[in-house]
């Protein structure tokens, strides 16, 4: 061993031990005959105190920054001592020393705030991880990944190994595939999650099974998707919806007691997915500020059940008939900032802009200042009169101080935006505060949306998600075709809910999944509906149909983003930083040069050529 | 939830209570106007007694073997108890039931000896994992990965991810590899291992990491291989070989511990290469057993200091100059059966086709039987007179009673069917006892082989194997071209042995690793003697080398086979027993029917064309 102790751990009580440490150089100072070298390794950082006589040898090579360094020598108490470290009451006298490695100066500082952009430190990976940002962000995604398993050990789940190497299913996103030279002209595909086999080992018994295992999409990459990423996967047999939420609760507040110290005593809140869109305007609210969206119109048959606050909808609402902006909208969308009613022309015409990016398309932006003695100031002044606009912010449910910002447009076009206006907000607010976390169930999904191009449904979940129980029945007695593309919305799948659940944090999606059809013809009839005639489900399912005609018993699970989880719970909502070797949004990995060209010889083994043409 | 208890829980102190059941039917048995039902599910089997009232609805919709059922009743004390059973004291008197789904007849039953063969098991591998003898492996798997993790947190190891969409840098063994869609005529390739980002990890300064980690390899497959597998991957910063070698005893016997209820309280056994392959003629030898080799003649060359029992070598052996067989053998080794004097003709004959096998290659066999009165009878009498017998016999540390076989050739050869030969004696002697557990550590390998093919070295271990501290200069100094290739053991890089070690349980390596080259400049002339260019040594690894400028510290790991090791414990050697859903032997995955042929929109999409002609 290099060291008998690390930089992190030598006390006052230490004094007069002769240790040996090893480490990277942080800093040398020098004074007149003497120099001072902070050495670090992953457990923190101990001053080394070069003496008169060690000097000179220190000077005859002199380590620089980044240096790895093997010192021994007494501890003793500084006379100087650093409150701010662990370690600051003692130095270690250096009797004897040893440069272990070079190094040549680093690209970028090892430091908290270093001077390195976000395509050098990419590039040198190795030495951002040198970074203590950086490492707390490994070191709390280890402590997830350790509070996870021992809560569902405890629990009585298996770790269980899927495969990696399985078969191209792609349905929704598309898969990475892998050439098979034993099998020329087959492929493998990797897997997007495990779901099929989890579900297999419930039909084999296994009723409590989890992995925190790599999956794989190859989607057209955003800013802050990796084409690879890890999930906490589980499921279990015999059981309900109401089981799952309560076991995975259980998770979520293990995981925040142990990680973060933070216990959760209350239930977590539930809200319907049709609650969540009313009144959030998106199915992952960000709960831990209010701002709900105020329906002030829509289209009735988006939500058959809900009204409106102005009392009515369409043509005979206050909106409707002065002239006004909204006379044609489909949709009308409020939300009431708190305090925001002394706002700037300035800065009204600065989110009006922000609203009109192509990114979230909106025509314009109407906003009422209720001022804090009651009377309004509102960009629809000439065309509305003051009952009407009275109407809107009693609607609105705004205070004197408050400033209302009105959207109109397309529904879902709409929707987007005012979700999208709600967190900006929230942001310029200082509302979403990343030491303040909120957690709630969103339940009772749609179990199909309408793919308009196709004219068919598609699985909002997956496949695989069951409907209510009671509505298994309109599911097998119903044809899933849809004979009016028009009126699509009246056809009996419409309304079908999904046993389906997303657990949300901080307006987030951290996990989601659903209670599993486990009946081989509910299954068939759920492939039909997507489209899938007999011959494409037993090519690509026959497997888990053949496997649900062997005695599959009642099953469900849910599937955490683990790389986001562990972002939020480290205050961030950049998961890029809490993986050790991320892919940038190209999908590349900057530091191999990854991906590359392979050799011929490679691709003739594999009997397949490049089509040059695209390249 | 479906049950209030599982089927291996309930025991005669739960008398009287009402529960509730959920699991498979294991078997059904009438007797007259009441039934029993054997209920079974992951934790066991409970028998369930359907009276004359319940039994009549039994009857109109039977449940049969493997039917998902759901049974309430009150437990019972039984009459006829069933000491083989945990809950044999009991049953459930059953009160109310539901079948939860139904099931075809199983292809196979599922019984510990069931009558599937191997090909249908695996087709329907969701049926096989409910085997009682399956289930028990992937438990102990479970129970394997648990003390492992266990272990290593309590050591300070963190659990880092490492990416599996990586560059292809083909050294060994062939890089599956995977087309990017974004990056049109590049590729990913899947991880052999994560040797080089654990080395990075290292010089990241995460001194401690771990990982249970899947690895691929596109080889040609021999029985029992899988493309994709398991490894407990470990590297630690800061270190010497003798770190590591305590670190990962002490692991192997946590593992003992936890798993087996073993307890090793003495230290492994260590052992030199050299000695392993004189002893043993390989570098994992199986100590449960004795049966060591007798070189009784060799290429001197190969073991410079090692001296045959015979005395002499070569010309002026006893076993040279009399006719005999070994007259003109490079090779001649022996091992002494214990107790099988007794062999018949038919016997030894048959021994001696089985080392014929063109797997083996032998030409023949000698045998020596040294009867109990100690006079001998061999099939070499007519060359060899009783001196020359006797100072064989003598050589090979012969009893009386034993039989000793002899077999002569080329050096490779002969010493590969010796072993093989001493593993066949000890499975037909029973020595190879599966309940039998045998750590040892082999030592002291050679750092280089030499590939005649390529006339250069090629890494023994990997190219990030260290030599021995002492050898460092040799390997600096000395160029790696090898001039003369007849003499290529007389090149200095010949004699240079390796910072490596392989931990061996019951003849099976189950963990090696290395210290590693940390410095730049001793890597570059590491990776020049395997014959790689500045070029392309910056184009494969420059992120390695450039790496190592900026710090790299002393550092070393291991990697264990987790499939073999769990196999092993488990008291078999077959590691497709120990993975939940395994490939064949031709890396097929029957059940899925994996790889398959994929869309020719998806190849479009990739910018690949299948070369039609190789199929």
């Amino acid at each position: 061993m290099y060291r008998t102790n690390t930089c992190g751990e030598l006390r006052i009580i230490n004094k007069g031990t002769r240790v040996t440490l090893a480490g990277w150089v942080q800093t040398v100072r020098k004074f007149g005959a003497i120099t001072f070298v902070d050495l670090r390794d992953r457990y923190g950082i101990t001053q080394l105190l070069f003496g008169e006589e060690l000097n000179k040898q220190l000077e005859q090579d002199p380590p620089g920054r980044e240096f790895v360094l093997q010192a021994t020598g007494i501890v003793n108490e500084r006379s100087n001592k650093n409150p701010n470290l662990a370690t600051g009451d003692i130095e270690i006298s250096v009797q004897s020393f040893k440069i272990l490695n070079k190094s040549v100066l680093p690209p970028f500082s090892i430091q908290d705030d270093t001077d390195g952009g976000d395509e050098l430190r990419m590039k040198y990976r190795f030495l951002d991880l040198r970074r203590n940002t950086v490492k707390k962000n490994i070191e709390l995604r280890y402590a997830v990944n350790r509070a996870a398993r021992n809560y569902l050990h405890q629990q009585g789940f298996m770790d269980i190994e899927t495969p990696f190497l399985i078969k191209s299913t792609p349905e929704g996103a598309r898969d990475f595939v892998v050439p098979s030279r034993m099998n020329p002209g087959q492929f493998y595909a990797l897997p997007q999650s495990p779901q099929t086999f989890k579900q297999l080992l419930m039909v084999s018994g296994y009723d409590r099974y989890y992995q925190i295992v790599k999956c794989f999409r190859d989607e057209d990459l955003r800013a802050d998707r990796q084409p690879e990423f890890t999930q906490i996967d589980c499921e279990m047999a015999f059981v309900e919806q109401e089981d799952i939420l309560d076991m995975f609760e259980g998770m979520i507040k293990f995981i925040f007691k142990e990680v973060k110290g933070i216990e959760y005593t209350e239930t977590l809140p539930r809200m319907t997915w049709e609650d969540a869109m009313w009144n959030y305007g998106n199915d992952k609210p960000d709960t831990r500020f209010g701002m709900k969206v105020t329906n002030l119109n829509f289209p009735q048959q988006a939500f058959p059940g809900k009204q409106s606050p102005l009392g009515t909808v369409g043509s005979e609402s206050p909106l409707r008939g002065a002239g006004g902006p909204f006379d044609d909208a489909e949709t009308v969308l409020a939300i009431a900032i708190p305090g925001c009613s002394e706002y700037s022309r300035k800065q009204t015409d600065e989110l009006t802009e922000w609203v009109k990016r192509p990114q979230l398309g909106m025509k314009g932006m109407v906003f009422i200042k209720i001022n804090t003695d009651g009377t309004y100031k509102s960009s629809i002044d000439k065309f509305y009169n003051e009952n009407r606009i009275k109407a809107i912010v009693a609607a609105a449910r705004a205070e004197p101080g408050d400033l209302i910002l009105i959207l109109a447009g397309a529904e879902e076009r709409t929707r987007k935006a005012t979700s999208e206006l709600r967190m900006e907000m929230a942001e310029r607010l200082g509302l979403r505060k990343n030491t303040e976390f909120k957690l709630l169930w969103v339940l009772d999904f749609p179990l199909f949306e309408y793919n308009p191009e196709a004219n068919r449904w598609v699985a909002r979940h997956h496949p695989f998600t069951s409907p209510k129980p009671e509505q298994i029945d309109t599911m097998i007695h119903n044809n899933p075709v849809i004979q009016n593309a028009s009126a699509y919305l009246d056809h009996p799948y419409a309304g079908i809910k999904a046993n389906a659940y997303d657990m949300v944090l901080n307006g987030n999606e951290i996990g989601g999944g659903s209670i599993r059809i486990f009946q081989r013809e509910l299954q068939e009839k759920m492939f039909a509906a997507l489209g899938m005639d007999k011959e494409e489900q037993q090519h690509k399912f026959g497997f888990l149909l053949n496997a649900f005609g062997y005695g599959a018993p009642p099953h469900g699970g849910i599937a955490f983003g683990f790389d986001r989880l562990c972002a939020i719970l480290g205050g961030s909502e950049i998961i890029r930083d809490f993986i050790a070797f991320p892919k940038n949004n190209s999908g590349r990995d900057v530091m191999l040069d990854a991906p590359s060209v392979i050799d011929d010889k490679q691709l003739e083994e594999l009997n397949i050529t490049i089509q040059r043409k695209n390249i």
